[in-house]
Parts: structure tokens; sequence; C-alpha cells
């Protein structure tokens, strides 16, 4: 069966986050107030196929550590979507 | 009151994917097998400071189009984290 798992891959506490940053020096001058935490990660949606969703899962944890995200600065998250 | 946003920004339906179809290609030879579909995309997580739930979302999605995203080819989705 096909599961479709979403991956997301933020940067681990304490690693400097630039992108955001960026983004929240960026906001008061577009109008923005009140915003503040800008953290930017990346994500990435696959479907996975698998025998339940528990083998999905583990095999999206295996890809999203070893292709999709840099282990020593960024922490990776697999999740099945919601919607089918 | 303070909540916390989650904005995730995807390739608008039909735009190339190159990330995507790299990370798909690149699969086989790292040992994965049955992974189709992959679509690569951007997150951001922050706080937005707004009377309730859909004053936050409204902003937030605001933000997206107008910061975060390129409308012409990406589409952004904000919603609430779930965990305080």
């Amino acid at each position: 069966m096909n599961y479709n798992v979403i991956v997301d891959v933020t940067l681990r506490k304490g690693i400097a986050d630039p992108e955001g940053s960026t983004i929240e020096r960026a906001l008061p001058a577009l109008g923005f107030t009140g915003v503040s935490n800008v953290h930017a990660g990346k994500s990435f949606r696959f479907d996975v196929e698998a025998s339940d969703e528990s083998a999905a899962l583990e095999k999206a944890t295996a890809l999203a550590e070893r292709l999709l995200s840099n282990p020593v600065i960024e922490d990776a998250n697999a999740r099945l979507a919601e919607e089918a």
C-alpha cells in the first residue's frame, strides 16, 4: 500500500538561522508587527510503498536522515499526511 | 496572545520540481525502493501576536503571500502548530 508521508527538516536548536533572522528583520518594513521567532526549514512530501503505517514512517525516517537532512545541524521529523 | 504558526510553501501543480526529481533519481542508488512522487518545499515557523486564532492565521497568510512565497509558482498554506 502507498502512504503519503511528509518530512519536516528544521535546524537544531542553537544553530544559526540566517534565513529566519533576515525574514524577521524585513517584517517591520513591510508593515508586519508582532511576529517573532521566525525559523526557516524545508519540507518534503512523497509516497512510500509499505505494508503498514509504522513501516512507512520507519522507511521515511531512514530516508530523511540519510538523504534529506544533515543530522549534524538538522532535525528530521516524518509524519503521515492527513488527507489521503 | 501569541500563536505559533507554521507556513508550508509548496510548488504549484505543473511547475517543474528539479529538487524533488533529483532526490527521486538518487533513491535507488541508496537502496530505497518504492518511493515516488517526491516534492520539495519550504516551511516557516513563527509566533504571531493576535487576538484570536483566525486573526493569527489571517496575518500569517498575508505574510506568507507577501514575503515567504512567490504566488506565481508557489502555494502557501498557514496552519496553527498543534503543540503550544
